[in-house]
């Protein structure tokens, strides 16, 4: 893991012409190097979505000076855009109840340098993760949740993130359903991982149903948290074979590594900024 | 492909002890040579399910006198078999509507020795795919289906399968909703393609709707009909990843190859007796 | 299959500032749309490398003009670049040998409309691939090769490629080594489809090594020919899971269904523009 | 994890008829309830493969009167033949040097009750994973390898095997290769991972020149250490897909999850017995 100090700027707007020689124009302009650039146009919805990410070293440009700079450019083409340096590095928020296997996963990430965050804070309902969160350094809140006290278990959690300038807060198990309330308040914000491929098996007990459907693979997908439970943006999905072999059990152990993968993968794409949404759906430019 | 000379035996039967032994000792003593066994134990649903296979050649045992020696056994574990000859092919019908890539895909297997069948008869509610069946030497019959004649062309269908003494129908993407009567009349002798990873996207239009939902994973299933669509037994699913930049024509596309894939395999299983259903699932012995 | 009128343009050149902001605004002053775009940059070797399609209608650039208008930017930076027109569709010959099934299936795809291109001409040493060729109303040449006569053969072989204005040569299961010379002729124009991941099993017999070796995976590569076998530029690769229980003629049945996907996706994505070379290696703009 | 109670027979013998009659027949006189049979053939090298397991609840079969009862079997069909049983866990030992990351996932598998064996021990050439064996509660030992101690490390090594019985020794990513004397005391006892898809990429830094050589994609093997450098029985392999963007290090990054799940397959199947070995190749009883 290299340090590095690179700007990655993402855009949303109506498509026309004229939109990449205009940012590669300002750009070039203020002597940024541009590193990586990818677009994609969605010809349906008429919109055009980018991701460039350039070197800040010897660039004219800062985290200071952007938004005024760039402001005439968003303008003229009626943009939504986001900056996000690279060495300020996201804030990370996880939330889990007894299943330890994607919070292991992810703080051995982390620890690796995979993860180019700051997982500032654990929460859970249980204690059993407890153990772990201190191995890894991490601290760990412990806040009970029942039928009872949900609002004010949440109206915690709340003062928690706000503490900890939480940006990103990642459900790895996390066998509660959030209020209205909580969705709203961190839009696109809130990762989830669901033990289905999606939107096969909504809901309670996939690999129990899915044992009885008979299926011949089995998924994961992770996806944006949103009002509607399991309906939100998908973000990454992946499957593994089973067979009549397989038992209830061996499909929540089988799982359990595609789970791992693929929440992590959608950690990371968030975290490097490369997942623009749009129409219920994400763009991961990779 | 050798012609092989062999008996493929599927049993299904209450679980206890001795029936291996039993099933064993009988092949033995009928000097049979087993090439290949394999069972399965259903735990919860107390079956024992199994897949012999033995060389004729030198067995005293065969197609006369089968059923006359194995009926102790069978009746002692409460036996429902099967027994398959190598030798005699399974006779198929493929039925198709416009789209004619799995017909492609079967007939070519079908003439490279990869499927142990005959094709007997190609049945079409449309015209476009007369010319390929007259490439593979197999007969066509076109019976145009609408809503007005749907009993009519399915009797018509009735007889053609009883004249050319079908085995297996396989729905090589054919586009008509099959009658309660003609499910029931083919039990566990039909297999469609569905062109989704089911459960998900049932019915209608998948493709679309999956490019709508934003999944990374599009599928294809190939099943049993039964009574109700699209719910089956499963026989084989398979996936393949897509992206943002993947239009709906692209979903279609990179469909197509799945499809071929999947219904094949079905085919195939079907036709070397691999298959055992149970609870509506499948055992596929490989 | 719409009829799309798009021009596409390969570049690549050493990386430096400006180059993005040069060509976005000289499309964007010769009033291009641009439909798509997509760049990469090399780090190790210093290189840019992008491919950008745009659409024809009401764009001020053409064929013909071009050249003229683009060679100054061209200069500037040390570009390499190609044009290419979605309306000339290139002109593919297919060389096979007895194996027909790559040759059956891209036959099937062009028919379809999935290859953007004109299959010109099938080539073959052998006879068995006529009738299909025939089906399919491509002309069949029939060319015998041996030790004596092989430097007849290829000269035969290229006079037809000159006769039918050949852009594309693939060798679809085409059991014949090419010369030095044949190789040289055609530089990044011959696709070769090998049956092993490579480069595991280079040369002869690749099921035959795999079984021995006891692999768990078996797979398939398309790659453009150069003068060492088996180690030209790789374009795709994919693989299948095997187990104890397949023997070397499943491992071929299952590897066809890989060639046949692995080749054509090569072949596509080379008839629409989507392969850049540098390194040895390809750049894959998808 | 339930604590099954259960006895698992693997036998290897010339094939010959009346094998699985003889077998069934004695485990039914013996009153053992199979819980899972499965066989395997091999014609070419006229091999009978099998692995049966069954409940020893009730049965009057143990690991005492096993081999005295079933020798006359064992030798009338010359039989080679090893009994286990679920209630005797296997004694592993875990080899590692700087990277953690199979390390960590075996020991969050071990936890979980993933793997039913006791990890006894972990022996590194580093201190790095020492803090994460703590963790675990698995005693660690630094033993310093260099040119010139290598013997003297190795008999430590043995004397550290000795005294913990391991029945298992997993390379988890060590990065020293172990003498001949080392790979002949423990013939079909030691689990090494290599990161590439065997055998292509055989020997060091298989990743770098998987980059080189532009491969789509990357591989991990994990397999029985014999006496010459990753040409052991392959156990298990899987894939990712890379593209042109991905550089080294993210071979790497993507290759460590590889890495993860091939080595925790293997060591799974070897503790559940469910490996024969022949010809250099294994059977996996799934």
């Amino acid at each position: 893991m290299s340090t590095k100090n690179t700007a990655t700027l993402l855009i949303t707007c109506p498509d026309q012409k004229g939109i990449v020689a205009g940012i590669a124009d300002f750009l070039y302009q203020h002597s940024a190097n541009i590193l990586h650039a990818d677009q994609h146009q969605d010809a349906e919805n008429n919109l055009f979505l980018m991701r460039v990410e350039w070197d800040l070293t010897g660039a004219a440009l800062n985290n200071e000076n952007f938004a005024d700079k760039f402001s005439p450019l968003a303008k003229r083409f009626d943009m939504q855009w986001q900056l996000k340096l690279s060495q300020k590095r996201p804030q990370v928020a996880i939330m889990v109840s007894q299943y330890d296997h994607c919070l292991a996963d992810l703080l051995h990430r982390y620890q690796s340098g995979e993860l180019a965050c700051d997982i500032a804070l654990i929460i859970s309902n249980h204690l059993d993760c407890q153990r772990l969160a201190e191995f890894y350094g991490v601290p760990f809140h412990h806040i009970v949740v029942n039928k009872e006290n949900k609002a004010q278990a949440e109206a915690e959690q709340f003062k928690l993130f706000d503490a900890y300038n939480i940006d990103l807060i990642v459900l790895a198990r996390y066998m509660q359903i959030l209020s209205p309330a909580f969705v709203e308040r961190y839009p696109q914000r809130i990762i989830n991982i669901h033990h289905s491929f999606l939107p096969a098996f909504i809901g309670a007990r996939p690999y129990h149903r899915a044992f009885e459907r008979g299926v011949k693979l089995i998924g994961a997908t992770s996806h944006y948290v949103t009002e509607v439970l399991d309906e939100g943006p998908i973000i990454e999905q992946d499957i593994v074979r089973i067979s009549h072999r397989d038992q209830v059990e061996d499909l929540i152990q089988k799982g359990r590594d595609l789970e791992r993968i693929v929440l992590s993968r959608a950690v990371r794409w968030h975290i490097e900024n490369r997942i623009l949404l749009y129409a219920n759906k994400t763009v991961i430019f990779d």
